[in-house]
């Protein structure tokens, strides 16, 4: 046997367990791995130069299909680069399989190149890291690093998905003999089978007599994957119950299912605008006796302060398994069950829902009114049951919903971020996968909403909400799926700060980039504080002249810009054309900060003085 | 007092420490930080918006000063995108005081944005990680955080020096009222006097009864920067007796010193070439009983595998404090001293050698025969006694000095980076700090050499040999000063992984980069083992298109290009020139990876062939 033959298995139990997709960095100590990978006939491998890129493309594969890449890199700080995909992978619940390779242990410490203390690189930040043994002289160690390698996949996949570490120490040699074939052994392969946790039936009958007996019941929705079935339990629910379903856009609650789907029928996102408002009469009718929650992060800081300043009684956190965060300081119940299960048995004595009853109890079939007048100020014109606690929340995301419609059309306005943003989204291509940068670009687009038709999947890097991996993940999903339209929404900072992410050979024809340049990192004109210092622009903002332009020469990118709403409007339907061939292209849209500033702040006393009036 | 007063006063503590230099990336959960900073009168703050980069900036800044620099970064994932330059600080005794700021611990995993677990976040990579209060209503909590700034300051300057963490919990409110001033309060300062430790008189009696009683002692000097006491000791400790000293460039040996300071007289350097001849006679003459080390690592591979295969009976290690690497295998004492005053103990039993005697004793004065004829087979033409253990050394080293200088100069020649490199260094501007980016320049520069008397100070990021940061530490060497020049050397892979290096608003017209373009990680076309593999070009060198032209537009850095000898012996003193305002300049010098590892092949043979004849 090879020496290498345990360490070629890996690539094999990889294979077995279903990853699909490797994206590796080159380097010498990793040679063994990369040529496991690399000749493994059912392994697409990807190499991406820059570790830090290349673990946020593995990210954007694993979320866009819902399993496990694997990562390679070798050994030093390789892996180090990493870290900031890793912690994202671990609060986002992303399966990643993380190959470090390494020296072996006794040389580490002992001034050789490219090496660290690898072992646990991530911390707290990886769901487990395992250390491959180092020598197979004895039988055992083969079946242990077998073991190992099923382990952390296993566990990668194990709700609460994650990153997992397999640190593996070689020794020379690492290369075959020149053309010789390498072959890929009869594996053990230890697959888990997942269980579905279940409430005992007593349990479950208190809640659902808890529900019943309880009139003002929100349900909000935190960062989630698309899920058809919780998406038609949480219809039915609402209807069931006339419990409004709140949902940010990345909780994908937005996403419309059901043959007969009504989209005021839908969950609503618009708390961003109407939980902006002052209005104490309309914060006390949206307030919750019970609040039920799934999922994980919320963007809206508005829904989050009203939900910790007006807090529920109750507050029940629904989550299968792993740690539960106590986003709004009430959680007094942790559930566990997935949420479509246990929103499909709470409805288990209700009748049966139509489509067609759904559209009518959850929603009005007219447009609510565009200024708000109060919670009962005036006859109510949804379908709802007036004094059901689901008509204010539904009145509200109405009015907010047309207001923003209106307030984007007006004639007199500078070019501007903010509406500029609109407008691309109202172009989205039809079910594109659209990204979401951090920091302002995630939340224009969450006060905006996408047009709910369109079938827009969400995704953000809201598990760390950082900047550093915005294009790679983009990237990664672009990857996973070419005939999807990817669409990244990012900023100046988060664009160039990740630059890197194109500096690969693997075409992406699919992927459209909504560049926002205003030159700086807007969101701190846009922010109490820091706009009053005399460091903002140098320390806060931190100014610069880049455009996308050299970029988009470097790696081929498709170029557009618009710098007034006229090229704008002209460059959309172009730029979000269908391409095959060729790399991804991006929309740099310039616009000025402190116009920006002024704009946000014209809108935002807009929503003020409409709930004043 | 204002409830930020604790935090504004950490500015005040970094100042009195002596601390001169803060890179800082903007941020929001930082802004105390960042306007502390900011605000701060004796601070020079520069904002780096890419934290990897910005770290390495720090570091760069670190080593340039000898002391150590501030890092302020926000909370989230920006700290990890310190992690490799603080582990290269780490392994290369940089001192950084690292600043996260964080969430206060109550809404730490509680799903708000930009938090992660920051407490210990470098692991094992940081000397110490230091939690500052979050509440400071009781009065030691003040002292608890003014103590423990001390500390981390303290101890990132003890021997051996490196990076510490300082985690900062802030609660709202960030930002002084508009208009406030902010006031530094008289801070209490706990100052570390380090003391230099002495052996016992009869220990070091025996280490030179040993000295004197041992013929063949080596001295390998590992990385180290650069220290006139200790060149000098070395001098005169070779001198006395008879003992070869030996350094890659990155141990900064090479540095003339003493003011009859003889090139022919100075420590050995060229080990990468007469270590790398098959000649067995030469490799016994050249084995050491007694070897002696300081500094860290080595570049030189050639001399690791010798001295680790050709293993002295003893091996002394010089270094003050700190785990010791047993780099060769064959450690069998750790000397608790300074280098310098342990070499100038050993010579307390020697009468003071003058210049003139220095010089006579340690070298000859002509050249060395070029053709190698074995260490004892002609007359020695070196002014050392013929039976010196320092003879073979130094004709061996001063035969690779002429091989070099004709094999480079010889005629037929394509255009190759080697060659290039070489014509590169020998106009390097005195007194420059040469930067050598991991992995083939300073493999490269190690082989070639540096003109001795240009008096050129040597830096690589050989703590742990990553590509990561080799720009931005370049970047933080040219602004700790403007008017020295700061040379970087370095390859594709390296400089396009690190572009934003230059993503900043700070001039560095005193930064010249030489660039090595051969569109590929050229390093594995030169090892043999992945030049034989199929996968070369695909998952070992990853070739790539880029040029450096986009990258010099975007950042407005001069830029000059050379595609043959003409062009490079033409562009170079232009390039060189000094230049008081802008931006740095690159020149690229374009090859061809084949081409490349073709010449490098046949200089490898030239070097056997030498040793055969």
């Amino acid at each position: 046997m090879s020496t290498l033959q345990p360490i070629h298995n890996i690539a094999e139990i990889c294979a077995q367990h279903g990853i699909t997709d490797v994206v590796l960095s080159p380097g010498s100590r990793s040679a063994p791995l990369t040529i496991a990978f690399a000749r493994h006939p059912e392994l697409r491998v990807r190499v991406v130069p820059d570790e830090r890129a290349a673990a946020f493309v593995g990210l954007g594969l694993a979320q866009a299909q819902g399993r496990p890449v694997a990562l390679v890199c070798t050994s030093g700080t390789a892996g180090l680069n990493y870290a900031p995909a890793v912690a994202e992978a671990y609060f986002q619940r992303v399966p990643l399989v993380v190959f470090t390779a390494d020296r072996p242990p006794e040389w580490i410490d002992q001034l050789d190149g490219q090496t660290i203390r690898q072992t646990n690189l991530y911390g707290r930040h990886a769901k487990a890291a395992f250390e491959l043994p180092v020598d197979f002289a004895h039988r055992d160690a083969e079946w242990h690093a077998t073991r190992l390698v099923n382990e952390a996949i296993n566990l990668a996949q194990e709700f609460p998905q994650g990153p997992v570490q397999v640190n593996v120490p070689l020794r020379e040699p690492f290369y075959p003999a020149a053309g010789e074939e390498i072959k890929y052994e009869a594996v053990k392969i230890n697959r888990e089978v997942a269980g579905a946790p279940q409430l005992p039936a007593g349990e479950l009958e208190v809640l659902r007599t808890q529900l019943r007996q309880t009139k003002r019941v929100l349900i909000v929705a935190g960062q989630h994957p698309a899920d058809e079935p919780l998406l038609l339990a949480l219809r039915r629910l609402g209807a069931a119950y006339q419990i409004p379903v709140v949902g940010d856009l990345i909780a994908n609650v937005h996403l419309p299912v059901g043959s007969d789907y009504d989209v005021r029928s839908a969950p609503l996102g618009r708390q961003d605008v109407f939980m902006a408002v002052p209005e104490q009469g309309l914060k006390e009718a949206l307030r919750p006796e019970l609040l039920i929650t799934f999922g994980q992060s919320l963007i809206s800081k508005a829904l989050k302060n009203y939900l910790r300043d007006y807090a529920p009684q109750q507050h029940w956190h629904v989550q299968q398994a792993g740690a539960v965060a106590d986003t709004f300081r009430s959680l007094t119940r942790i559930i566990r069950m997935e949420p479509a299960a246990f929103f499909e048995a709470l409805l288990a004595d209700q009748p049966k829902t139509t489509e067609a009853e759904l559209a009518t109890a959850m929603g009005g079939s007219k447009p609510p009114r565009l200024t708000w007048q109060g919670p009962g100020s005036a006859r109510d014109e949804a379908a709802a049951p007036k004094d059901a606690f689901s008509t204010p929340w539904q009145r509200a995301n109405g009015w907010a919903t047309q207001f923003l419609a209106e307030f984007m059309q007006q004639s007199q306005q500078p070019f501007n971020e903010f509406t500029a943003i609109y407008r691309a989204l109202q172009q989205l291509p039809d079910r594109a996968a659209l990204h979401l940068a951090n920091s302002m670009a995630v939340r224009y687009a969450n006060i905006l909403g996408v047009p709910a038709e369109r079938a827009i999947e969400v995704f953000a890097n809201r598990g760390t909400s950082g900047i550093d991996g915005c294009n790679s993940t983009a990237v990664g999903a672009a990857l996973a799926n070419p005939e999807r339209p990817v669409v990244l929404l990012t900023g100046d900072v988060a664009f160039f700060y990740d630059r890197n992410a194109f500096w690969h050979n693997y075409p992406t024809p699919n992927l459209k980039i909504i560049l926002i340049n205003n030159h700086a990192g807007g969101i701190f004109r846009l922010i109490d504080g820091p706009r009053q210092q005399p460091e903002l622009e140098e320390f806060f903002e931190t100014r610069q002249q880049l455009t996308a332009e050299n970029t988009a020469r470097d790696f081929g990118l498709g170029y557009y810009t618009a710098r007034t709403f006229a090229e704008l409007d002209k460059a959309l339907p172009v730029f979000f054309a269908p391409t095959k061939k060729g790399n991804a292209a991006v929309l740099e849209i310039t616009t000025d900060s402190a116009t920006n500033a002024a704009f946000f702040e014209q809108y935002r006393a807009a929503v003020r003085r409409a709930f004043s009036a």
